[in-house]
């Protein structure tokens, strides 16, 4: 199995994408590394690993796209970018899926441009996993489309169900759209007709997701455009994010709270555990031709190479394939 | 200053409605309590109380607003109930303001029929209090208007403003956009055309306020429409409640621990205070004709005398005064 690295996108580039790839070439099995990125940096980084060079290959550029660049103008000007030359090894097939911790914008642009969409697809996603007390739900869309009709959610429910069942193993999973309250006729218009598009497919429809239960795992799907996706991803971490520092001002505020915290260490570093997202890897783009992973933004070297495990069931799962071949029959019932 | 209490309305009713309204008379300087409700539940729940009773007045009703009700048709045909009658008073100028902790949809409608809307505001709005680091932001709309235009947006920001200044009491007040970044660009049409509206106005415009910095209270007033509100406000209690109930495993998980979080008590003891609704009141409707106050559905007694602390507030401070000279201003400002 082939993966292609973006050795310079994300706030850690490259040193913390080198110790992820170095990572998973030495854990896990099968895999060989394509890293995109600029030489001299590269050999440096290098220099501080042993590891079996059969399995790694770097592929220099020049170019590197920020988060300050315009994602369309950036990938069209940028041809010799370290996200471009790695889009492009997958378009080319020479690798089976590709990582940036990078703009992801760009990246979107860049796969919907080098890669071309899955037939049948209207808009490609991002699906974000959503960790919850349960363990996971995929959130879709989680920021690539602020602006949705029906038939686009109703693709994100199905590219998510096969995620779903192919990547994270979990049979007949439920697929529910997000919303301020469960009755049927809640929410916006978008979701109303929504609601009963899904009511026509043979998924696992839950209905309407109430937004306070999400933290619980309601349901295994959590569909919706990408604006209240982004608002529900971004403001989950920012809450989580709060009360942790109000919790460490609680536990460093004088001597006895101290030492009340010393004792709980051992708890609370697991409770932290369920809380990081570097366990989980990164998002899949649903919906374009390759297996495209975003890694956070500020992935370390666990994150990242918890995305080429990623990238690689989500190739092993055929993810791809089964999209094709299921999205022609939600549009004949919902033609039909 | 005369307060009426719907004493039917919330999970708790009429006991801790009344107990708050007790704690009210005995608390609050100058204040006197119109309570609606059924005779025999609020004569049976009195007897518990020693209190001035020349500052209660019990008016009785017949019948109750559900939440099983739906609102429209609850307010039209139920109309010897404890919310359409404390509306009544309100608008017979018999009191100065209304409390109610039932159903939401109801009170809106209910508001909106009897008391009507101020002039120039074409939607009125759930205001919520959002509680953050830094004390209390104010968001609007929390969840009356799940489809808004730029209009709408401006005037939550408006009126928001103005209940900042004038009940919270805080000098020029910022007022964000909740968006997924600050960059101006981001976001839904509906939030790049409300940006260039409020651009235009001499409120203290931040801009947009990202939604992973609304905990910590990065701006004072909150703006966005009532789906993404009502996401917003909804997500937070579950976020936070999820962690808690986590945290309640880890201190409880076995001897050693349990030692641990007693010697934390008292520090989470306020850590707890800080995320609890019952200190801030209830959330005003603003852009009615009177002083309406809605409580949480499961307000106890405390969060009852609060929400009527923050009515009398919101009367003392004309609010629906400056409300009506700001409102022309803004729309000429608009359409010229």
């Amino acid at each position: 199995m082939k993966i292609a690295v973006d050795g310079m996108g994300g706030d850690h580039a490259p040193k913390e994408i080198i110790r992820g790839c170095i990572q998973a070439i030495n854990e896990i099995k099968d895999i060989e590394i394509f890293l995109t990125g600029q030489r001299d940096l590269i050999e440096e980084e290098l220099k501080k690993y042993q590891f079996d060079h059969t399995k790694f290959h770097a592929v220099y550029t020049s170019e590197v796209i920020t988060n300050e660049d315009k994602p369309v103008q950036a990938i069209r000007k940028k041809k010799d970018s370290s996200m471009v030359v790695g889009l492009n090894l997958l378009k080319e097939k020479k690798v089976d899926g590709f990582i940036s911790a990078g703009n992801t914008g760009a990246l979107l642009a860049g796969s919907l441009f080098r890669l071309g969409r899955i037939k049948g697809i209207d808009r490609p996603a991002i699906a974000a996993t959503y960790p919850t007390t349960k363990g996971i739900s995929l959130l879709v869309d989680a920021g690539a489309n602020a602006e949705c009709k029906p038939r686009n959610l109703l693709e994100f429910g199905l590219m998510g169900s096969i995620y779903v069942q192919k990547v994270l193993g979990k049979k007949d999973p439920s697929v529910g759209l997000a919303n301020i309250g469960i009755e049927e006729g809640k929410g916006t218009q978008l979701i109303k007709e929504s609601f009963e598009l899904f009511q026509k497919t043979d998924l696992n429809f839950h209905g309407n997701a109430e937004v306070r239960d999400l933290p619980t795992g309601i349901v295994d799907v959590i569909v919706c455009d990408g604006f209240v996706g982004n608002v529900i991803l971004k403001l989950t971490e920012g809450v989580a994010m709060t009360i942790m520092s109000m919790l460490k001002g609680v536990f460093t505020k004088n001597f006895m709270s101290k030492i009340g915290a010393m004792i709980l260490k051992g708890s609370l570093k697991e409770f932290k555990k369920n809380m990081d997202y570097t366990e989980y890897g990164g998002a899949p783009l649903l919906g374009v031709n390759g297996a495209v992973v975003k890694a956070h933004g500020s992935s370390n070297g666990k994150a990242i190479k918890n995305a080429i495990k990623q990238a690689k069931a989500f190739v092993e799962g055929e993810v791809l394939e089964k999209i094709n071949q299921e999205i022609g029959r939600i549009g004949d019932e919902n033609n039909g």
